[in-house]
């Protein structure tokens, strides 16, 4: 999608291929850097650390990780010691493991020479297959948008949780792949930005991606999506997920089973938009399978802004001694999903409606 | 209730009977300390800087004001005067007018000689009401943390969203007043404190005052409960409120709609804690007839906490030139409300009910 009116992905190889370089999404909203990635290293890093977050842009680079290792080692102990580390990089994310299986089982066939090159060209394909994804999924979600506006005849007003723009693949977005969709067709949107505590996904990420590309938006606290929606001001609710069951429980970053539950409260729409790898056709009671992972409880007790001296600082909101603790994933039970937006269309979120996403 | 150790209330008059102190809550949890206020002038910045909040402590709070002003000038013109000014220090607060229009009552037909007296002596009353009233409160929803005990033979685990505890009101607190009574009587608790964005009462107010009287709690993001309460961890949920219509519909800080949804989802009580001057009996509908204060944008885009310098700083966390939207309050309606915990005692949430709180 467009910064101020040029176009960028949020993962590319330099113009001699020798690295790929990504945005430091850790520095946004406040700072817009690039970052050079030259190792499996570097990516494994740029993972773990968040530089690069969101499923696919994860798998992605993962991806390009493989590639990037390949040129200095190809044997097959060092595939395998490659993949191994990529895996551990982010333990809950599906298409890391995705990408990094897909990427072992295409080079592990190929003598090593061929490897680095093979490597490169499939984490190229990769990212452009997210790209077709996601824009396809975007038409699909931007059906649902035109049809609103169709029957309303007014601004539609849509709200997300968290970041599944196009900062978390690499380009287009999955809940906000519609969005730029409809936005690019004139038709008009508003969009309810939930802050997204503990990391403020929402107010960092997504806020400033729409910002950019200029749809309008206004960010909210999580706490208030409940209320927006007692008062009709929420026309649907499009959010992305990190595993999907096979009969259509959704997890994603916490928070968003609260919302799930007040859009069915209040009969407002709840669609999960997705690329159809995202769904785990081996679990089906996502509450009681999915591990959540918790994370460093300084994401609650600590925040960084900008401070009125230009500097990125960090704050203590809690007082000292008191304890806090960092679930960073939900699971919203399929009964309360309207619809899962996907690549291949918009299917009912229950086993036998999804089987065609097979 | 102690501050470590040392009994504390949020208002009480200095040895010499000349001024009242109070704990600057602006300051907490990073730095404990106490203001003289000696004039109507300082109890009404008081409640205007939020120094003082909750609505029982702003109401006890402007009582001493008037008792202040009374002492300097008590003439009809001077009575009228300071009751006029202290009712726009917070508009919207329900507590500051019943306690103002109160002394108004007591004062008019006194001579001026005796108007300063009576004032203190009936600040003293109304702020020695409001400890009976939420004791009384605190004793009634302690049953329920004890019937729990009993059932589950294992510690309690409480979820509590915004700052109803002691730091509320003058001492005990609502919500927090049937916690205080079961942990001072031994039982084993533990307390979900929601940080409660956007001002965070939660993780700065709620935490403090738990931490400082010794009752274990983990501070979680207001996104995190729903988690909790599918995996058991929620074994009741207490909130205070601002406002009950006569049928049972609750008006408190944004998000605890949410909250009442996923604990009526879980099968958790989802228990109000309140006075039942709290009671608005003119209204039914709380959706659509209770308005909700909107507030300034700034609480949603910038956060204040405690810098590794010691100093106490905002930072800004969107980006620049996204909006923002701030209300205040949500209503959960009657359904979804296991019961009201008042000094009567613990009532259901409907009208038929309530008829016994008139």
């Amino acid at each position: 999608m467009k910064i101020n009116g040029t176009p960028f992905r949020t993962i590319w190889p330099t113009a001699d291929n020798t690295a790929v370089e990504i945005i430091d999404q850790t520095k946004l909203p406040h700072v817009f850097d690039t970052l050079r990635l030259e190792s499996m290293r570097d990516t494994e890093r740029a993972i773990r650390d968040m530089q690069v977050r969101g499923a696919p842009l994860i798998g992605v680079t993962a991806a390009y990780g493989v590639a990037l290792s390949m040129r200095h080692h190809a044997s097959d102990a060092a595939l395998k010691a490659t993949c191994d580390k990529l895996l551990l990089a982010r333990p809950t994310a599906v298409n890391l493991r995705w990408a990094v299986e897909k990427m072992r089982a295409l080079l592990a066939p190929l003598p090593e020479s061929e490897r680095a090159a093979a490597a490169w060209q499939e984490a190229a394909r990769i990212a452009d297959q997210d790209v077709a994804i996601c824009s396809s999924l975007g038409e699909h979600g931007s059906g649902l948008i035109r049809a609103m506006h169709e029957k309303k005849k007014d601004t539609v007003n849509i709200l997300t949780h968290c970041n599944a723009g196009w900062l978390a693949t690499v380009d287009w977005g999955t809940a906000l792949a519609p969005v730029y969709k409809a936005f690019d067709a004139g038709l008009p949107v508003h969009i309810w930005v939930d802050e997204t505590r503990p990391r403020n996904q929402g107010a960092s990420l997504t806020a400033w991606e729409l910002g950019r590309h200029g749809v309008p938006h206004t960010v909210i606290a999580d706490n208030t999506g409940g209320h927006l929606m007692q008062h009709g001001r929420v026309d649907m609710v499009i959010v992305g997920t990190d595993r999907v069951t096979a009969r259509g429980d959704v997890c994603n970053k916490i928070g968003t089973y609260l919302k799930a539950l007040a859009a069915h409260d209040n009969g407002v729409p709840f669609y999960v938009a997705l690329p159809t790898p995202t769904i785990d056709w081996t679990l089906q009671d996502g509450v009681r399978e999915i591990p959540i992972e918790q994370r460093a409880e300084e994401e609650v007790t600590h925040i960084s802004g900008l401070c009125d001296d230009g500097q990125v600082r960090t704050v203590q909101l809690t007082p000292n001694n008191s304890r806090a603790a960092n679930y960073a994933f939900d699971v919203t039970p399929a009964r309360l999903v309207t619809a899962l937006i996907t690549e291949k269309g918009v299917v009912r979120a229950d086993a036998g409606a999804m089987k065609v996403l097979w």
